[in-house]
């Protein structure tokens, strides 16, 4: 394992150092708290706040998606943890604008938990309404009957966009949520792992793996996934994850979707669009037809090798909120 | 070597195909050519065209860089292989408004017998003016009396930058010429390398490299850099090679700089910031004004690991160039 790391210890607060040093015209750290971020933009009053947040090693995710357009503010983790309360609340205390705050964030235990706790202190102490909505578009992490104990992974980033639309748009916090929900109900993704990443404290990679395996379904911190398997050709890798999309959604000839094809972080630029390339042929031989496509990193796992493919089935509101324009450190859309 | 991809023969074809169905908006194919694309926008009459173009496996670079405020069209080589002179005359022909076509590309041997062949077919079948600028930025690789033998690394980003933003201006060739020169005298760049990607279809390494080693001044192909040495903290090595840069550039006290901290492709973006984080104490500490900053990965080299930094010094006809705005399907820039 080679980092381009000093001391382990300090890597999240070293790297959030240098991201707000890097980008001082889109986000500051909060005085009362160094994992606290939030935009330096003039946010309208009575705008809904979107909060977003969890482990850091995802990046762009999350801190890259604080700007206009997506979140007002961000609580960042340890690698792969969930952010304590105390971030999230000191965010939620700094980007309300006296209509409440959203927050987004995936379906893991550690995030569900601590999330909830901000959310109720920031009830109780400060007054404040909060709204949640929980990315769950992980298909391969449980059944369909059971969205609700999906993981989330890539698909964050559209729900991130659905949100911050929804809010730029003078929704209220009732509709952000409703909206933000909607967003990720309409939003599957499925993941293949090729080679782990390694934590830079304990240096330990997140999976094992045969030097001629890939694992299906993976999650982003390393999680078990449907099944290991001998490495496929892109073709046949793209099939695969699309077809149990398909199957699972039931999106079908005559739909419309927005496609992500994420990188997990060391995976080229050319076998994204390589695989890209073959979900763009099944789509396009089945009659769906695409509205918009994001193909890189939007959300990783460090140095981790694979990729997900992400499809979320539009409507006219869902088509209005893709097109509502970004402007963030690592996410810019015109 | 875990590759996302199908017969390695056709990697580029099959990158490309993808790239072009992901963005419609932003780029196509001519039917001339499958390795000559060119912006889909309508450009204004009489704009001078800028033409892009190198090995693939870079990316973004070159494609990605196809789009308002950067190139209006790209030649597209097989992997780290110059493009043959056919594509990049092929894009020349649907660029030129009239006004003449600027090349831009890297200083390799390739590129510059193909890009300079296929100069002279313009000239000589076509009729049209072409200018060019070669981009020297890499420190490493020979010395500063030498600069015209330099290579080019990921300070050509700053170089399309300058020269799209030119040409969009209004000037004539021998002006965007002239800025785009420019640009390359006023950029530096010093990289590093912690482990080596592998050619799809070979499956060799770009170069040899111990456990616990790094190699500063590596090229982005892996050509040999200035020492091998132990791997060094992200501090001690953003010393390292911005004490090189600074030496050679003379950039000083009360200077303005752009800066580029880039990836080789699987380097986390944790680490970039990391890095970046010390390059911004430095040149603080130094009196040396940021004026803009750029982290991420800009031009690669597959899987890659290290990375790179560059400074472009400023003044007030690089400063307008950096602010323009950019909108091409991997870099977007408000």
């Amino acid at each position: 394992m080679k980092k381009l790391v000093n001391n382990p210890v300090n890597v999240v607060d070293e790297m959030v150092e240098g991201y707000v040093r890097a980008h001082p015209d889109y986000i500051k750290q909060l005085s009362s708290n160094n994992r606290a971020l939030v935009t330096v933009r003039e946010t309208k009053q009575n705008k809904v706040g979107i909060l977003i947040g969890g482990g850091s090693g995802h990046e762009p995710g999350f801190m890259g998606y604080v700007g206009e357009g997506m979140a007002d503010g961000v609580a960042v983790g340890n690698i792969f943890s969930s952010p304590s309360p105390d971030p999230i609340l000191e965010v939620t205390k700094s980007i309300n604008k006296e209509s409440g705050v959203v927050y987004l964030y995936g379906n893991y235990a550690g995030d569900v938990m601590n999330f909830g706790m901000a959310a109720e202190m920031a009830d109780l102490e400060e007054d404040i309404e909060v709204g949640m909505a929980i990315a769950t578009d992980d298909v391969a992490s449980a059944p369909k009957e059971e969205k609700e104990k999906r993981r989330g992974i890539a698909g964050e980033l559209f729900i991130y966009k659905a949100a911050g639309a929804a809010a730029d748009f003078g929704c209220n916090l009732e509709e952000v949520v409703r909206i933000a929900r909607k967003a990720n109900d309409h939003t599957w993704s499925m993941g293949v792992g090729t080679s782990p990443c390694y934590h830079p404290q304990t240096g330990k990679p997140s999976f094992e793996i045969g030097d001629d395996e890939m694992e299906i379904g993976l999650g982003h911190h390393g999680e078990p996934g449907l099944e290991k398997g001998p490495l496929e050709t892109a073709d046949k890798l793209a099939d695969r994850l699309l077809n149990d999309i398909l199957i699972d959604s039931g999106i079908t000839k005559g739909d419309e979707v927005a496609v992500l094809v994420n990188g997990l972080g060391s995976t080229p630029k050319m076998d994204l669009y390589i695989v890209y390339r073959r979900v763009e042929q099944i789509l396009s031989e089945q009659g769906i037809k695409i509205y918009c496509s994001y193909v890189g990193d939007y959300i990783t796992s460090l140095e981790m090798g694979g990729c997900s493919v992400t499809l979320m089935k539009l409507d006219d509101e869902l088509t209005k909120v893709m097109d509502h324009p970004v402007n963030c450190p690592m996410f810019v859309q015109k």
